[in-house]
């Protein structure tokens, strides 16, 4: 698999291609030159056409890149062509965020379960997906083939959360918590750490007032 | 000033080590070698040391860093002895959970106000902090001494929004929108893609199951 020799810097911009050629794909565009997508992202010519050309052939000198076989293509190497599983640990307002939001499942990720600790949210319905209590989760996991667990909880239940997710065989988490969770290697984890986000951003208007000033 | 040869590289990291410094604090312990805190954050000690020496002569030799003053270093470098007005614009599940997680204000982003066009909403409250209609909003930043926006609206009406804020001589967004808003380059742009967080670990899951078939 060509995949495999990808490095992590082009992997992480594949999912901004992939977000431009699905709004090209919208607005009816077939063909896209790299000068043209270049212009639109924001980015050199020829780093498009190096990034794209790790995965082969997908575009024709002086032809363009077709864009509804990129879309796919780059679809299938962020492994977005097959359904992943996914469950919401949390139903706080985040964890409503998430599972309000549709678009995850256009692209693959379904739903299946939402857990929280609140007996008052118990058998509520999100989107049509219910809110199970915790005591449900080690067995839920397997029965249900869920391959993805969102945690939108506080990070002092987090790492207890998630050692029932590794016993329970879950494959990724997708972690909000303000911590990190130190599992096996074979869990896939994905951090989103907002404060650390935000204070990026504070550094960067530091930075800038220092500069100008 | 030292901050400005530091590379991106190492701004990435420094949020990461304040949350370990900070938790450090919580629990009472004064010197951390780097040896320990490589331990604990499960990077080599000498990345370690090489990302701290960037900030000059917290460390000495045989003796370990002082927690505390590690700690206030990095948050000036980090811009967070300083207060930081922010509003959130979308009070919908995003902009309700953002508006509701008091650690923020500790770290001085203080939360001046919450928009939306729902007008069932105009007046009411979040954790003491009122929505306003969007028609206010143009005013209220320079009024407010705002330098933070926190977008957490769809991409249609993001950029639209965006405009409005740049003329209202905002600073900084905190981009929640799935759209890329191009805006001039003194406005300083973080951007939140969950989606693309989502197929980062969607690829990983498919990379391991290649590799493990």
């Amino acid at each position: 698999m060509q995949g495999k020799e990808i490095s992590q810097a082009v992997i992480r911009r594949l999912p901004r291609y992939y977000r431009y050629l699905g709004e090209l794909l919208e607005d009816g565009v077939e063909r896209i030159s790299s000068n043209d997508l270049s212009e639109r992202m924001k980015v050199t010519a020829s780093q498009i056409r190096q990034d794209l050309n790790n995965f082969g052939g997908f575009g024709q000198q002086g032809y363009g890149y077709n864009v509804k076989h990129l879309y796919t293509e780059i679809g299938k190497i962020l492994g977005l062509e097959q359904d992943h599983n996914m469950i919401i640990i949390g139903a706080g307002n985040l964890g409503q965020a998430l599972a309000n939001y549709a678009a995850f499942e256009k692209r693959g990720f379904v739903l299946k379960g939402i857990f929280d600790i609140n007996p008052a949210l118990k058998g509520k319905e999100i989107r049509g997906v219910k809110i199970r209590m915790m005591e449900e989760l080690g067995r839920f996991v397997p029965e249900n083939n869920v391959e993805i667990a969102a945690l939108t909880i506080p990070k002092e239940k987090a790492i207890e959360v998630a050692r029932v997710l590794v016993d329970s065989k879950i494959r990724a988490i997708w972690n909000f918590a303000h911590t990190d969770l130190n599992l096996p290697e074979h869990i896939i984890v994905e951090n989103v750490h907002l404060s650390e986000s935000l204070m990026r951003l504070s550094y960067n208007i530091c930075r800038y007032n220092e500069e100008h000033r």
